[in-house]
């Protein structure tokens, strides 16, 4: 009928199923978030509640998706791990991306009463623009380097967080313009920085919040002794569907753990071996 | 410092940049709506309020973005399109289609309160899981080509509709269960969906509405004759910035219009070539 | 069996197609071709050998493949293009590219006695490492950005050969060496060249043989007035399959012919229009 | 000048590098390598003129690249493996795979007469269509699955050579015709074919050559005790450019063995640990 004429534009639609065997990362990013932070008048260098709805738009997400093994957040970003095995929307990127980054929109924007609503009242009631957050996929084929991907991330919210502490003391403790704490910082390193924030201001850098030194990690963790995160060490071609549902259901009813702690070094990995968990030997 | 051991992990993000001189449809879809309908208790076979909630999320869409030219929605989809020549996000794919399902689904959830609001009360407020909407790019490389996409949704419209119509009738109308009504449209064509809507219920297909049985259209116009839908059919390369920029605010400025009407014959095109005025002959 | 256990690997094969309606040029480029001048001691700044053992493996690839309507060649490369709506070898990019090339490449190695042999004799005899060339695809979505194409390849043929023929007028009659020369014609404009050439050497480059100026370009010439390159005029989906295959023996029977001319002006396609012709109005 | 005008076309050229830290197979296959056994009359149900032409011509590919690890080939085809950190060609899929399959084929049409020559005499001489191979790159992310690929290859060379013996045997010595030795083998497991083999024809098939059986595995040796295939046991990283040059010359000049032997099993691997040798723990 009318359909079979014009149905040939489907064959302009590409394949974007990603490779087998990779670990697929879904990042999402605050778009425009810098204007946003002006105006609703958020706290510098970091704000608590801006911080509480992305962690909990993210454990939304991450309870809602088994086959996230965990994720990273720092800022207005956050990432989502997805098993190497996954096979999720066949894998498709688009859908992966974007089904992610729509959630975590609608969480963020859903629950910004909740989170803002009573401190800071009628002034900040969300309005058009709405915040939203784009989304991208990125395939890491090992352990060792998706580990490196989340080190990248937390070693970048280091470094960001030890410039903005510092620049915002200055400003707004120090009594300088945003220009002139720039040029303030242009060029220091981090021993610099951490010594104009204990002379200047008597802040040791290394006594702030973890949360904003370290971001948020978030995992599944489970009751039963023996753990594992979803029985990965079994090839999955040889379990059955009704293992597999089994282990859905486990994956879904686990609690996810949010924590502010180093996921540079082994120690966080060696104590949680189930969370990256593969079949068989890399 | 720390970034420099493992920015290497940013060498896995692969380019996707849509090649030059394509159309770009971007097109979400609703996940999961057949539930969302049953559970906020929709019209059958459609229901108004979504559809206008529908269609003010994709005019603000619309209105955010210069470079799309038109969008066409229907039932839980809407089509974005834009220009060929468009260097919106450099042409990034994930940045594109992310950007667009965010804002949309940010728009159709906040929206959801005005759209349903008095009617449905209490009862119809939103809950979780909140809607989303997944997004994804198609390149179409001629003119004529993104007209037959164009076609194809509304063809797919006209007959979903017709079939839904039939469907509702006979259950809502001629008592029958949903099972015995599919039994009853199985191997129809558009000429027995037709007659049954006629016979049994007093049921002009064609006095429908149209919104229903062609879809929504948004376009831009413009109030200086002559229009014109930006001056592509000058050079880009030849455009000083400051005639880029002027062309820009002209487009935010400009009127969007949403009509229900035939977009597959030559009519609507014919009256309006500014809406995919290309540079030069293709 | 066997195969069972580890034909999961074909999964990693990535889907190459090509996407539909879109030219496809398949280019071909010498490998390590200035080494391979200087080894077998090839005539400066043009060696007619090797463009005729280039222009008689072009037309061999011409020759067997019915679905490129055009090849077009200079120096060490060749550009072959493909119909935009060949369904040759599915549209896989690999498949396409690696076919032609390797063709090429076997054409100019196993035609090189016939080329060379007389006139360099014993001395020219080719030897290890064999002559070779990478081959690529790249889309083009529309008629008038193939003939951009091909008028980039011709302007390029046109730049590089008046330097090169300037340059071996200073090393070979101006008894300048090489680094002389280059440092001669640094910065300058064609103009400058052109002066260079008429001044000291009395050579008036517009009276250059059109073989090194333009390139050479080739195509089907049929006998039956009213031509037309295989009757794309009518649509591919309306033809039947003896139809296509009698188009196809047209195209296997249908003359090559090899010119030296301007494709860059619109003269050349103005008189061959069934050469990018297509179904119904771009 | 008349460059900047077209060059523009240059941006339709897609990006083709292949993702880091992958195995690289470059896999190059016989075009219509059927017919051309029966035109040069070649031996069933293997010809051993034939292999050693392909293996030669492998030999010179892998001699060329000193990034590939390994080859295996069998029938009409090769995989070549290039390390995961391999830089060659910026990791460009069309110019590795056409670099490969071009280098392939002029080394099989240029060996043609010295190992068909004698035997065939005249009547062997290569014709046009010349033999040609196409090309493809497969990318594989962990060593496992590279060696399960190479394993798929080989399992398929004993597939298919246990069914070619005993087609081939049924038809020569049992007399009967193609279509009645396909039909006498239809449904056949190995066992089936093994009992054929040995009570009809008294052939043992696991006395039949291991060439036929395996196939042909190539890698380099060294002659350090110690040995590794290039110190990749270092990070390339720490690696001064001229400690990567010596490695580069070491390999060069390595010498490569051919052998036929299992590679599915570990033993091969478990002896060369260097082949597929990486930087630190997978």
């Amino acid at each position: 009928m009318a359909n079979t004429e014009f149905s040939y534009v489907k064959t302009f639609e590409s394949n974007d199923v990603l490779p087998p065997s990779q670990w697929i990362v879904i990042r999402i990013d605050g778009r425009g978030f810098s204007k946003l932070c002006i105006k609703y008048n958020f706290q510098k260098p970091n704000d608590a509640r801006l911080m509480h709805l992305m962690n909990s738009a993210a454990e939304r997400v991450l309870q809602a998706f088994p086959d996230m093994v965990l994720a990273y957040g720092q800022s207005d970003e956050f990432s989502f791990v997805l098993h190497e095995d996954t096979r999720l929307f066949e894998r498709r990127s688009a859908k992966l991306s974007s089904s992610v980054a729509t959630m975590f929109t609608a969480e963020f924007c859903m629950g910004w009463v909740d989170a803002m609503g009573v401190e800071v009242g009628g002034d900040g009631k969300l309005e058009r623009p709405w915040p939203t957050f784009d989304g991208r996929c990125i395939c890491y084929p090992k352990k060792k380097i998706i580990r490196d991907y989340l080190a990248w991330r937390q070693a970048d919210c280091h470094i960001n967080n030890l410039y903005n502490t510092t620049f915002w003391n200055l400003v707004l403790k120090g009594g300088m313009s945003g220009t002139e704490a720039e040029q303030e910082l242009k060029g220091s390193v981090a021993s610099d920085k951490n010594e104009i924030l204990w002379s200047r201001f008597g802040v040791n850098y290394n006594q702030e919040l973890e949360v904003w030194r370290k971001g948020t990690v978030m995992y599944r963790v489970y009751d039963d002794v023996g753990g594992g995160g979803g029985g990965e060490e079994k090839g999955v071609d040889a379990k059955s569907k009704s293992q597999l549902e089994k282990e859905r259901k486990r994956k879904m009813k686990a609690k996810i753990v949010q924590e502010h702690t180093d996921i540079i070094g082994d120690g966080f990995w060696e104590k949680r071996p189930y969370i990256l968990a593969t079949r068989g030997a890399e």
